[in-house]
């Protein structure tokens, strides 16, 4: 049978000039994060299946590549569903991994413990421009740390990170899961609404203000909440600080120490901050995953329509595996994204070392091919990068091939030398 | 339901102290390959099954971990074998995926195409000490390279990576199949039974010479033949050019451009290595793959018992994807066992920055806590690795335990300041 050469739909192959990109920006990330404390850990690729389906990944648990079990363990005549014939699923993310990996080591961890995690994770989804079904994610994570220390950490490392791959003018927009339902308690909305609430929030971008307004009555809330409800949004908008009017505003549904936190997160930042950008208090932010239990924030790219990575904290996810909750609060770069905004931008490696190419006649005796090759080992103890490669008929075109390919010195030997 | 804190039994959490060392020893890999011209690539870890499944990666195909069918596709009720719920696989090794890679993409690649592969991948072995169901290869491969160029390029540049880290005193050993079946066929096998013949001579290591011969023998294999098989590893053994003795010895069986050919990548080899080791002429290294077919070889480490990795030459497989067939030879590190060995030896990753960790005193005011980040910010931009963390009850033993993590210069912040 003849073998297949395409990667699977919606996976790709990674193309040298990609690569060399990619390997750029990780050195890149890694060493920034680095300096701000974050050591690397790894979790493998694959977890219990019930522990990817415990319902901390929302929409994404329906997305899991389940694996099939093996051996004995594996009976297709009595398999009735799914469940009876997989027990290990490719993770959809890092953060169940990473609280898993918490939980089960947090003794041999530092704390807080400040961790990088760079790597591939899985989704079913249908591949779209964009959107593949294999991407690396890269998370920083800081658990047991309570204090906003944790956000303001979080939010300079990854911008600074950004900063230095030559994004400017970005966004980070930052809200609070506990303002999002204090405003929606004040406005009289049920608490057991608030989910459906927050879904139609978060299409603010799409439908606007109105159409927020229309949907959210259309679902059969209250006329007079939903007025009130947008009647603080333009409140908002109006004020000079959009926080502080909240504050204000939401007396008794708000502690203030969570208002003041945020603006706290905000101010040293702002006080701090080394790369161009903005940090937009957004009340409109809503972000998916239902375990955020406190700040949330997201990165806008003018270039990128949608956003390139966000996080924020959910302080009640290692209870779920330890039985005792753990604060912890996230952030996770858009890796893929980045990856396509640097490439269509052209973006090219700052290349640090000399690129060599020898190119050696076809037929060059064999028990002189090493004195070549002892030259080639000199030049790459002295730091450059040596090609050896044998001389093509046409070597007018193979070196504006290696020409292309950033050899700019060539040495060329011939068998008459 | 409760979670599962611990990984899938055989594959493992990375703790912070052994990812520094994986994280330096990919660092000098990919320096080291990069300064020989070889380039970085990625395959996706999923492929097709049919491709897993090729009869290439001989028995790791009985070990893989196979991906159920989603949605329409899976029908447990008239499934009636696995091969009808599963349609990916997880790669079981870097070869196939990259020969697949080079087949689809050869267009865009140059040529001869040197390339870096480091990633996962998954066997669904029994987990035992230092074998891991999950792993990461790196391999460095050479695409349309036909002359022994390509051979010596790959023990040059891994063993160069080796000494790097600090190995010496190892052994290459090297062999060529094409050596292995003129024996074969000099001792008067047949070539239906050689398959035979190198599992059984495979075992050399472990029941010696005679243990060898007695095992021929018992396999129905004529005394006679045996005794003229073995008086060849023997006339090998005494002799002063092992390779020599065979190229007169099997005249007829083996053309002497073969074993010209490899003695010509030892002397080259040999003269221009940069790392300590010993290449030596083994004609009982056998390497179990059956898609080789010229020159094998394999590192030994002293420090390990077994291969610390291998490679050779498989110049028929890129035909199984293309109907075209394509030089091709490749060297795989055995990265899990380097790591152990470094882990083993207690090695320390040469720390080129500065640590230093901020304590700060719990309630430290918010509104001062800017000036102490912007600080460490300075301090980071200036290439030092800083640490803000809360300042611990006990100090003590709180600096105690940053200073195990590498922090050993530390300031203070207290509330009173």
């Amino acid at each position: 049978m003849a073998l297949i050469k395409k990667p699977i739909n919606g996976m790709k192959d990674i193309l040298p000039d990609e690569m060399q990109v990619r390997d750029y920006v990780i050195h890149v990330i890694k060493e920034t994060y680095k300096s701000f404390g974050f050591t690397s850990i790894e979790t493998p690729c694959m977890e219990n299946i019930s522990n990817l389906s415990s319902k901390q990944g929302g929409e994404n648990e329906k997305l899991i590549f389940k694996v099939l079990k093996r051996g004995e363990k594996l009976n297709l005549d009595t398999a009735q569903a799914e469940a009876d014939v997989v027990d290990f699923g490719m993770r959809y993310d890092l953060t169940v991994p990473l609280v898993r990996y918490y939980s089960n080591n947090s003794n041999s961890l530092p704390s807080p413990f400040k961790a990088l995690q760079m790597g591939n994770v899985w989704r079913a989804d249908r591949p779209q421009r964009g959107r593949f079904r294999q991407f690396m994610q890269c998370d920083i994570d800081i658990l047991g740390e309570p204090s906003n220390l944790a956000e303001i950490e979080l939010i300079l490392a990854t911008t600074t990170t950004l900063g230095k791959l030559g994004f400017k003018n970005f966004q980070i927009r930052i809200n609070e899961r506990r303002i999002l339902k204090a405003m929606a308690a004040y406005s009289g909305f049920d608490e057991q609404s608030f989910d459906t609430v927050f879904i139609i929030l978060d299409k603010m971008d799409k439908i606007g203000i109105n159409g927020v307004a229309d949907e959210l009555v259309e679902s059969g809330f209250d006329k007079s909440g939903v007025d009130k409800y947008l009647a603080l949004f333009k409140g908002i908008e109006e004020a000079d600080n959009g926080i502080k009017y909240l504050s204000d505003k939401l007396e008794g549904f708000l502690d203030s120490e969570i208002s003041d936190n945020l603006q706290e997160i905000i101010n040293s930042v702002e006080a701090t901050k080394s790369a161009q950008f903005d940090l937009i208090f957004d009340p409109t932010l809503v972000r998916g995953m239902s375990y955020y239990t406190g700040t949330i924030f997201e990165i806008a790219m003018p270039e990128f329509g949608g956003s390139c990575g966000g996080g924020g904290r959910y302080d009640m996810m290692v209870g779920k595996f330890t039985g005792k909750d753990v604060p912890a609060c996230g952030f996770s770069i858009g890796f893929e994204r980045i990856i396509l905004l640097l490439m269509e931008q052209g973006f090219k490696v700052p290349e640090n070392s000399c690129k060599i190419a020898y190119l050696v006649e076809k037929g060059y005796p064999g028990d002189k091919l090493k004195d070549i090759i002892s030259m080639a080992q000199e030049e790459r103890s002295a730091g450059r990068q040596v090609l050896v490669v044998r001389m093509n008929k046409n070597k007018k075109f193979q070196k504006e091939q290696l020409s292309n390919e950033g050899y700019k010195e060539f040495k060329e030997f011939f068998n008459r030398d």
